[in-house]
């Protein structure tokens, strides 16, 4: 007998729905289906979670309802894990206060379970990716801001309220770059995509020769791949910002690695598209800076299920929590 | 009918031991039994063990065999917990190599379980401690070195090789002063008892002026207590050094509680004797750090426990293993 679980990816512009099936070992990941997120309507997001993931469930040709075993959803936080209810999400405000879980469960048919996307993401990458077999592993998403997710000794990692592996807001340069949180010197402000263009373009802006002029004043702004471009072609300016970002990262490699003891941090989201470019630089400072205590270091890798980590992560948390013989232990 | 378990702590210097009685609820905690260390001796420590081990279950008084449930030892590390040998022990070296779990376990007849020290003193202070009834909990040792440990989810971090909690090798200062251990800008070099009176020792020597210099021109040396002290009194170089320890301490806080979520850092060894002129600065500090996200500060204390966190620790240690109910869930 088959047995599914489905996993949602809640995302600020695209919803993703894919089903595991947990019968087979591995289990077998079905295709990811995509909708638009209908921003600014928080009933029109309900629907078209319950209408999309309708369409994956009949696609499954389930001929027994004990097949469809339950339904993961991962949402930008924070939110109450507990209760199922999304807290305040910046990129989709409409949606605070609203109990995604109960919804979206009764809408289904499923027990259904809600976590955190950024934990949801370390944990397919734990189940299903780069970490694979990997007991204790670290996810660092580099995008627009800089998140993640903990699993240590085989257990996701959620802390007092929710909110733990906010690793993007791990004090990197004590007294450094004013951060949007309040604090100074966080690893997001050295190594998120954006703050990587952004540097760039204040730099500029503030009189700073680069070859990216001509670019920022053509398009008005610049991204993370255009000054990586631009260190390749030897410009002084990308190489330093470049140079932070990739420093600062593993600065946080070594302390993840102190703290939790992790045999791999994977990377993941819209930066890790440079590929050798960040990889190669991170794990030369790594291997600088680590320690020579003891011969353990983490593999730094990339994220082995590109952009669908989400959403199979999505639908091994609700593995995880409904079967409980599958999860925490 | 009671039901004991037995701690053991291994230091350099002296071999703690006690009994605690988990029929009740909360457990009894026994006297603390201490016996020197016959530093040197590998076959020494292990016997002086065994018979101040002898001493504590006669003392109880148990009359069923079954009321001696087990006995946990806690050791300095790095040792491999699954085949319970210590693997190097810096302040011990005669015991590297030692199978300790199995030697003590047959010498008192008992199912047996080693943890690194500091491991257990973190579990220690959450069973029993200041941490009591909170579920992630991070314990700071700050002695000669920084350690500690780490309870995220009501659960011991152990990491790939059992070395998570290094937490005095978290780089705070990236390219600052260098550590013993290959790295710079440890939180060690900046907040241990030994580290910060060496800061002070060294400055005067190199021609920094403090009411310190006559002290250590009589003494040849310098304590943490020496320069708090002085801080005290207004002694410039003093509260330089005290604000750089509680500053890179504050950071450090900052910095587990955005991994982690932890709801309590606890504070233990021997520069917490300095109490409200170590925990203010930290505090005052941690609150001008933090983010102004969330209204989710852990609470930064005292130990409870004192010198005896680590002794009933790994008792606690022993408890967990061996009744799995009471232990991970």
């Amino acid at each position: 007998m088959h047995r599914y679980f489905m996993g949602i990816d809640l995302g600020g512009t695209l919803i993703k729905l894919a089903a595991i099936d947990v019968s087979t070992d591995p289990p077998a990941l079905g295709e990811v289906l995509r909708a638009s997120t209908p921003a600014g309507n928080a009933e029109g997001i309900v629907a078209t979670m319950i209408k999309a993931g309708r369409d994956v469930l009949d696609r499954l040709g389930a001929t027994k309802p004990e097949e469809l075993a339950g339904v993961g959803i991962g949402a930008p936080g924070p939110l109450d894990r507990h209760a199922g209810v999304i807290v305040n999400a910046p990129n989709l405000p409409e949606l605070s206060g609203m109990p995604l879980r109960d919804r979206i469960g009764q809408g289904l048919h499923l027990p259904a379970v809600l976590e955190n996307d950024a934990n949801a993401a370390a944990w397919g990458e734990h189940l299903f990716g780069a970490g694979r077999g990997v007991k204790s592993v670290v996810l660092l998403t580099l995008g627009t801001g800089v998140g993640g997710g903990i699993v240590a000794d085989g257990r996701l990692v959620h802390g007092t309220h929710g909110f733990a592996g906010e690793l993007g807001h791990m004090i990197i340069h004590p007294g450094g770059l004013p951060c949007t949180c309040g604090q100074a010197g966080c690893l997001e402000q050295y190594a998120s995509a954006a703050n990587i263009a952004r540097r760039a373009a204040a730099a500029i802006h503030q009189g700073r020769k680069s070859v990216l002029s001509t670019l920022l004043e053509e398009r008005g702004g610049l991204s993370a791949a255009d000054v990586n471009d631009a260190r390749g072609r030897g410009d002084a300016l990308a190489g330093e910002i470049w140079d932070d970002a990739t420093y600062s990262l593993a600065v946080a490699c070594v302390n993840l690695q102190r703290l939790l003891d992790c045999q791999m941090i994977i990377l993941a989201g819209g930066l890790t598209r440079a590929g050798e470019d960040l990889l190669g630089p991170i794990r030369r400072h790594y291997a600088e800076l680590n320690w020579r205590m003891t011969d353990v270091p983490a593999q730094i890798v990339l994220a082995a299920l590109e952009d669908d980590t989400g959403v199979y992560g999505a639908a091994g948390v609700a593995w995880k929590e409904i079967d409980r013989e599958h999860g925490e232990r």
